[in-house]
């Protein structure tokens, strides 16, 4: 479903999209760093941001469009995140949504903005307004990889998917590219996460499935804890695909639902597995609890713990530390009911370390990825949360970087 | 206040109070690792224990005593958490006691137990029968130090202090010893704190003192966010000082809660100095918010995040990792009104960061002790945390052990 060839075609392969992604000189690294995102079609608009009180100014700009429910256009760049700057970020961000309006011949009010980076510094308008001009130039249905490319900071790679999926009797296509990282290497902000489809769905509808499929996927990884402050996932559905218009409690919704959700899962597991240092990929499943809130809430104490996360950048099957980590949730639970496994090995189980295989363990341990179930007996609720070990790279990352 | 010399009297400064420690080969370093604390004549006893659903045996068996209002004794080891362990565990620390009051001529229920350790491991018994035969022989005025190097773990220094006060016209004393360490390493747990003093108080009251007083001390530190199983705060108060007895409401209260206060802040100020891998020491004050747990959260939620902790071992002036903590704390803030000072320099100010004279603020950052001031201009409340950085020695502590 997510094959290479798919990443590469990104959020063009649905039709009617157009991307770019060129170097403008705002990465010191001097790498692609200015994205677009176009469809001549007018697209429905969704969109979910930080929830920080601290909010950047693309943030801020980007709600107002999405509250309009129809956008052409996405422009974002890498190096410098134009939070904590004032009047002068706020019209730094108009600016960015103009200068892509005129290019492209539609309102600033259809442009979504995006920036990731550096925190309290502002944008440089001459390179950005050189280099939105040359993306617009260079828009074609190739554009995606490089697109993909110039909005990644700390991450070793881009993310990206695309699929079809058959809806209404129509081939719908669905495409994505991603950052993640950190969350904030450096002040290098954020989760950037842009989705196109050609479905036809209105903009009302497509927030409604975003806002839920949001609470499953983006919001159920943790790297470090940390929430940045220019956190944005975006969904631009053009109606190319020329299906009957998906209506709530159809079919054909379960199926669009569907989808979107299978690429925002996709690309939650991607981040985390690519969390900055991450030597290990942890999928920690709550099963067993009253409700998915506890659910998540063991997930998440299990996932942030700097304990948990440095004994499986050990290797080290420390139990200890994650039933510890299950008993200060501040959930319901009781230690004799819940049985913790490794790799499907019952490590934990009647309130006492379970007798397993030693040899068996070391493998289960020794895998990138690793599998964490924790079962509560006290219910029929469940949850998973993605995430990461914490490594030396990770220290090395974040503390010797200098503002 | 805090003198060396007072703090080798630590809990046997208190007259009537005697200390061990002595080697009964649980610590695989061979080193001192069973405790005694012991008054002959009957105290009354306050504790303050983990609210982790998963509390080990020596917690469960402590509350047990503290119920009753009166305690002898306070018997302890390292190298075993005795946590995770069932009703074996459970039977273990009620021998402990058992052993401990038998040579020392009390009830089992007059005796406290601790432990701090491996988790999942059951105590050696033999070991633990001979240490605390041995200890009870070697109790003596003089045994302070050794009771304090006997209940550390990976903290690089036993924590003890102790000093007098005039209280009813006379003078009473108090001590301490502690051990913290973060929080819980390779499955060592925990903060063990144990206080003495001759002051006359009834346990009514001296419990009322401490549940109030580890709300603005123990709980206001953080070394790595995690909660041990074992975390114990206790308190025994003789009444050998001869003052009348301390009545609520009385300005011999006022004092009393006040010394008390200073030593279990000292303790926690000191045990978040030591944080295992700490290079620094970061005060973190927030002032100006609604609420006591308003600025008790945004302190925490600085406190917490690894790219704070890791920008402040690599000695960078990060303000973007602490606007955004504050940010994301999920209580009310206002970007504008926030002030964010290192050491006293303002470095945001008016949503925007600040100019300062980098010079200095090198000088602050290089510092061994920091301290963060988070001005929030919405309210008159205001809270302190005190925690550390996170440094590769941290992960090299926590991820090459094996269990």
């Amino acid at each position: 479903m997510f094959s290479e060839n798919n990443a590469a075609a990104g959020v063009t392969f649905p039709r009617g999209f157009k991307a770019a992604g060129v170097k403008a000189g705002i990465k010191k690294s001097g790498n692609l760093d200015v994205a677009m995102i176009y469809t001549e079609k007018t697209a429905a608009i969704a969109g979910v941001f930080t929830k920080n009180a601290v909010a950047a100014a693309p943030v801020l700009v980007s709600k107002e469009v999405v509250k309009t429910g129809t956008a052409h256009a996405i422009v974002a760049n890498a190096g410098c995140a134009n939070a904590c700057t004032g009047q002068t970020g706020l019209d730094n961000a108009h600016k960015m949504a103009a200068i892509a309006a005129a290019e492209l011949g539609c309102d600033a009010s259809d442009v979504c903005v995006g920036s990731t980076g550096i925190i309290g510094v502002n944008l440089p308008m001459d390179k950005m307004e050189a280099g939105i001009k040359a993306a617009a130039a260079e828009l074609s249905e190739n554009g995606s990889v490089n697109a993909g490319n110039a909005i990644i900071t700390t991450d070793t790679y881009s993310k990206a998917c695309s699929f079809a999926k058959k809806i209404g009797g129509k081939e719908v296509r669905f495409g994505a590219i991603a950052k993640g990282s950190g969350m904030i290497q450096p002040n290098m902000a954020t989760m950037l996460c842009y989705i196109t489809t050609d479905a036809n769905i209105s903009s009302k509808l497509l927030q409604k499935a975003l806002s839920d499929i949001v609470e499953v996927s983006f919001n159920m990884i943790s790297v470090d804890g940390d929430m940045s402050t220019n956190d944005t996932v975006l969904v631009m559905a053009n109606g190319e695909a020329g299906n009957e218009e998906i209506i709530e409690g159809t079919a054909d919704y379960d199926i669009f639902y569907d989808a979107l959700k299978s690429i925002c899962q996709e690309l939650s597991k991607r981040i985390a597995a690519d969390g900055e240092g991450a030597t290990k990929f942890l999928t920690i499943n709550v099963n067993g609890t009253k409700s998915f809130e506890d659910a998540k809430t063991i997930a998440m104490s299990v996932a942030k713990s700097p304990l948990v996360k440095t004994a499986f950048f050990g290797e080290d099957p420390n139990w200890g530390r994650v039933i510890c980590a299950v008993g200060y949730a501040g959930v319901p639970m009781e230690p004799e009911k819940t049985v913790i496994s490794f790799g499907g090995i019952p490590v934990y189980a009647n309130g006492l370390g379970a007798e397993f295989d030693e040899d068996a363990l070391k493998n289960v341990m020794s895998e990138h990825d690793i599998v964490i179930d924790i079962e509560m007996g006290l219910g029929d609720a469940s949850a998973t949360v993605w995430s990461c070990d914490f490594s030396y790279e990770y220290v090395k990352i974040n503390g010797e970087y200098h503002t």
